[in-house]
Order: C-alpha cells, then structure tokens, then sequence
C-alpha cells in the first residue's frame, strides 16, 4: 500500500475556472475502466510542459513539443492508458497524428491546438477505433469539477489516484492551483510513465510560465526515482487560465513569491505521490544533500543513494547498513564528473538527526541502536553534507521489495 | 545456483612457477572457514593492478595503489575477507600499514613490496589480533599447487569458487595462465566486493604489463554489472613470474598476441563467473553493442540495458517484454552526451538471432513466440545494431530475482 498517500476522497479539489475535464471507458486495454481523459481550456490559457529525456520517446512526446512551439495556443489535451504509444515508428506517428485531428475537430480547433499523451505497454500499436470513439463520450462529461475522476482515468496500475488542491490569497483575490498525476515506477506492463498536469486560474504570460515551468519540474518530478528507469513518455503540463483575474508576467509581480512557492510545493507533492505509491514501497525517504559545489552534483549524490539496489533492499529491511550510503556517495563521481575530487574525510551522514559518519568513518557518538530507531520509521529523512559549496538538493525515493520484484516479474496479462 | 558455472574441481588449476599461495582460518568474522590468503612471488615478477573509481575506497586499495608507483618489486600479496576495512577513517589506514609491516617482517622484505587486500562489511574497523595471528599459519603452507584452496579462501558469500586455468605453447616452450576471483554483486553483507588475480609464468616488462592489465580489466571486470554498484575494494592483479622462459617487452614480441588473448579469455571468464554467480541470478545475459561512435559509448547503452531493474526483472520472468530494452537504449544518453543526437530509426535490436525491432518499432517478422523461445533459455544474447559508428562491445549481466532482494535485505547476521 502507498506510504502516507492521502486518500483522493479526504483532498477537497477545487475546480479551476477555464478549465474542464471529460474521461471516457475506452476499452483501450480493459473494459469498464475510465482510460480516456480529455482536457479543454478556454481561449486566453497558457500551457507549457517538460518531456521526458528518453531519446526512443513515445510519438505523442514528440507531436506534445512541436505543437507547444507551433505558437498555437493549446485549448485540449488528450490522453490515453493502456498503450504507450512508443517503440511504433512512422504507423506510431500518424496514429498521434490522427488523435489530434479528431479532438480539433470535436472542439472546432487547429490540430495544433491539441497536446496527445499515451501511456501504457511500449511496442504496440493504439486501437485506433476505440480511441477515436471514445473521444467524443469523454467530450460529453467535461465539467470544471471532475478533478478526481480525471486523476482516476490517467491511472493504469498505479494503487491509488494521485492529486492536490490549494488556494491562496493575492492582492486580494482568491487563486486556486489544483493538479493531478500518475506513475508508480515500472509497474507491469508500464515503463515509470509518469504524467503530471498542474492548474491555475493565476494568469502567466507564456515566456514566465515557460521558465518556472522547467524550474518546478526540475525540483519536483526531476527529483524522484523509483527504479532509476527513465521512461519514453514522462510528461509534466502546467496550465494557467487566468480567470482568477490575477495575472503574471515577471518574477517580480506583486504576490508571485507566494504563488510560485505554491505552485512548487503542489508539484513536489504530486511528485512525492508517485514515490508514496512506487511498486512494492513500504517506506518513502527523503534525501538532502548540502554543500555541493552545483546542484548537478548535489543531484548526482542524491540519486547514487536513492537508484541504488543495495541501499534501497537494506531500507526494505529496516537495516541500518550504512557503510552502502558511504558506497554511493563515493561513486556518484560516475555520473558527474567535478566529484573526482570529492573528499571524503569532510562528508558527514545523518540518519534522522544522528550523526553516522564524518572524517571517513564511523562517528564516534553513534550508535546502531539510534540508527536502528529510525529504520524502523515509514518515512525517513537521510542527509549528506559535502562541506565543499553552498548548493543543495532534496531528492525523494522508496524502498526495494520482494513486492517490487513480484509487479514487474509478471507476464503482460 | 549458479549458472553454467563449471565446478572448481572440473578445472586442472595448473600452478604458475614462481608464485605460492598460502590460507588460513583467521576468525575474521567467522570461525572454520578460510578467510586470510598469502600469496608469494619469487624475485623478478612484475605485478600490475586496477582499482575501484569509489571515492570512499578502502584504506588497502589506497596503499596498493601508493605501494605500486613506490618502484619496489612486489613480494606478497595478503587478502582478508569479512571485514572491508572501508570507511573507516585514520586507523583504518593504520591498520592496513601494519598488516603490510607484518608480512613484510615474516618474508624479510619491504613494507612496500606487499599489497594489501579486504573485503566484507564497511564501516568496521579490521580485528587487527585475529589477521596478524593467521598470518604466519598462512605462510606456512605456502605451496604452488594451492590454487582451489586461494579460490576458497577468498570468498565472501559467493556460492561457489572461481577459477580458471590455461596453457600455451609460445615457440616451444609452455606459458601457464591461471587465476582466481570472487564477487557475486552486492551480497549481504558484501558490497560487490569483487577480487581477481590472475598469474602468469611468462614474464612481462613492467611498462607493458601495466597497459594490458588497464586494457584487459577494462574488457573483463568492467564489462559486469550484477546491480550497478560499484565497491569500495574492487581491484585486479596480475602477476607474471617470468619462470617459463617466454618473456615480452612489446606487442609486436613473437607470440604475444596469442597469449594476449589467452589473458583476456581467462580474465573474462573470471569476469563472467561474477556473474553466473550472481546473487538470485537464474539467467546469464550477454549484452553486444555494436556500431556505436566510441567504446565509451557501447558501454553505455550495453549497461543502461545491464543495469536496468525492469529489463532484469522481464528477464528473470522470461518475459519478452523487449519495449523495455528499447526503452533503456532510449535513457543510455543520460550517462553519454554523444548519444543525445541517437537515430532511433536507425538501431536493430535481436533477442538471439531473432530481429526484434528496426525503424523506430517492432519488426514485422517478429513474432513472440520466438522472443518467447529464446527468453526460456538460462544463456540469452542481446545484440543492439546502433549503426552509427564501428566500436562495440560486450557486457555480461544477470538477472533479478525475488532472491536477490532476499539475499540483500537480511540483516548483518
């Protein structure tokens, strides 16, 4: 079961004013479940989003960028389970292609205006027909307030829907942010295809929204692993309606601090979300490195720790074997190269509040039994301290089941 | 069980002249099992090693590496298991300097002309009382034909010894290669602590002994992954003795190139028997790149496969879910920028012979069942066709299984 994921029923999702959602059963994979979500915005939206990394990148990925830079404005979104829609070549292209076209014609729209999402097994080809009649069934429920039925229709064998709501007070004027995602790792038949879809009635002009959109995903969906798969249709959409009547054009506007540390703290509990309920979790950890020289090293550490298998079934195992820490602290060197020259006798290790190591070894204070207290915890805070700069990075990750092995050992059924 | 790992007793482990290896039961970390190995070599061997890229190396890698450029002949080699002497800060380095005095005082030789080795827990400091105690046991039974036992004495929680051993015949005279290592991955409470040492009675000049040793680890043992991470005591040894009467100065030395491979076969079979003996391994994966722009390149994408918890898991399933590769190809830029600019269009991926996806998707004579009779078997080859370049590669991997969690998520018993 997720770690500490709140239930969806206990979230009070606030509708979003310029904004509907509509989902559909398609039958896309199976029957009787909703696997088509539609998304459509009002005329004066701006939309912006970050895709995954993944050089074999779904079709709809690449159709997602071409249509965010087209200059259209995007007025629906489109997205399926079941089937990922990648590894399927030039068939693969037109089949997001005439996805598009069939939303653009639904809403009366430039196909440009329409962003695809797939998510599901790789290598196989969309059911075209069940699909394209599906769409305009999702199209007939779209309301304001379907939030937590848009957040189950984008699951495919995540445990539990993923969402989050807030509003705050600026200048006087309620705003609400209100978001949802999926993603659980590789769960069997799925890559780590991880979506995120994060809405505002805050009005932001499109180069603002472009820049915190990459800032945010860079501190939030950028910071979780599961497995340390990159998946080939990783998407993270943020959307802003701008009927709230407050609106952002510069990092300095009246009230955007406080926005933008809303609007973060959304995605990194959305993002922390997929982490709560990665395959087979039963603990979540929070790892914090300090005094990086960059924030690319900081990361670099953080995810030694975090994608490593030794420490990940050790965590499983309420273990405190901690010398596998000092192990991935030392050869995150391999994936960024400034921490050749890492020294390890100024790093300290926390466990909680304990102090395990410093000067290169074992802490003379420490004892198993204070490490040992805070194993047993479900939610665990690590910290390294490099001692060599100012920047830091919190990265967030689960433990390494036999459950794990259990969901992703499984025949495609 | 391993897999396809021949019996050591299987193997005519043929002594090298010039090199005697002696064991004890040290009580390191247990009592009644062979836990410290003395090996000897006689005056005018050269010996050249690799070692760990881990920033927190143990303190006996970090004298092996100073006692190598000391200029000093090495006489000794001494190696103790059950407890890694890593991360253990100044007096772990004392510790390891003593052992190294110790030896030097029961063979009369320098400090410098003994290398020293650990492997097993980190974070603990070695008991000092038990490892010099077993240390004049060792020597005294010190004999040429003691390999099998070397093989035994080294091991941690390997389930079985590894060996291997050749002759060839070099213009007439015999030339006797024979080895050891041990390693199965991450095996509690092990890091994947892996050890080689392979011995020659051909003599080899010390300049070109140490640009084979870089050469042939880098085709052997950093060809293996078990589960990506990489230890704090790694390391690999060669030894030539000279005591054939076949000696080389150069590549272009008569006879050189067929030992050469004779080398490199036998390091990668000590390589592979890492492997075989992975922990919870079932299947043993051989991952061929070809086509790519550089070595560092093919790596890449052959450990992105090798590495990847889903491609392991689909494999220990004997799933062909083969998106999954692609996928990791997909993600391989991730640790080489080269690759950002990858044509997936242009690669070819086989499961055995069988062409499974070209042009970006799944190929149109592939049918799973094939992919399904090649998944069943213990051995599988992979072979991706990048088409970009003319370097390859071949990593050797395994897959992961509910054992492996088991194995790693034990407590430090």
């Amino acid at each position: 079961m997720p770690v500490n994921l709140p239930s969806i029923e206990s979230i009070a999702l606030q509708p979003v004013n310029g904004i509907r959602l509509g989902w559909a059963e398609g039958g896309i994979k199976k029957t009787n479940r909703k696997d088509v979500l539609l998304i459509e915005l009002e005329e004066g939206c701006t939309v912006s989003g970050i895709f995954t990394q993944n050089r074999f990148c779904a079709a709809p990925v690449t159709l997602c960028r071409k249509h965010l830079k087209s200059g259209q404005a995007i007025r629906a979104l489109v997205v399926n389970t079941g089937c990922a829609n990648a590894g399927t070549g030039d068939k693969g292209m037109q089949d997001a292609v005439s996805t598009c076209l069939s939303v653009a014609e639904l809403f009366n729209i430039p196909a440009e205006s329409v962003l695809p999402f797939s998510t599901g097994v790789i290598l196989e080809h969309l059911p075209m027909d069940k699909l394209l009649a599906a769409l305009p069934k999702a199209k007939e429920n779209l309301k304001a307030d379907n939030w937590a039925d848009a957040a189950r229709a984008i699951m495919t064998t995540d445990v539990a829907p993923k969402a989050v709501s807030s509003t705050l007070d600026i200048a006087g004027k309620n705003v609400v942010i209100t978001g949802i995602s999926k993603g659980a790792g590789m769960i069997h038949p799925n890559m780590a295809t991880m979506l995120g879809y994060l809405a505002t009635d805050a009005g932001i002009a499109q180069p603002l929204l472009d820049e915190i959109t990459r800032e945010i995903g860079d501190l939030s969906f950028n910071c979780i692993s599961v497995d340390g798969d990159t998946s080939t249709n990783d998407s993270f959409i943020v959307m802003a309606s701008g009927k709230s009547g407050v609106s952002f054009s510069s990092k300095e506007d009246e009230g955007f601090d406080a926005f933008y540390q809303s609007l973060l703290k959304s995605a990194q509990s959305l993002a922390q979300a997929i982490v709560r309920d990665g395959e087979g979790a039963t603990k979540f950890m929070s790892i914090t490195i300090e005094g990086a020289l960059s924030r690319q090293e900081a990361k670099a550490v953080g995810f030694a720790i975090g994608k490593s298998p030794l420490v990940k079934t050790a965590f499983f195992a309420s273990d405190p074997n901690l010398g596998r820490i000092l192990a991935a602290i030392g050869y995150a060197s391999r994936e960024c190269e400034s921490l050749e020259d890492l020294d390890t006798n100024t790093i300290a290790l926390y466990l909680g509040d304990t102090l395990v190591a410093e000067n290169g070894g074992r802490a003379a204070s420490y004892q198993e039994s204070d490490g040992q207290n805070v194993m047993n915890e479900a939610e665990i805070d690590i910290t390294v301290k490099l001692n060599r700069g100012s920047e830091s990075i919190t990265v967030w990750t689960c433990d390494f089941s036999y459950e794990y092995v259990r969901i992703n050992a499984d025949y495609r059924t």
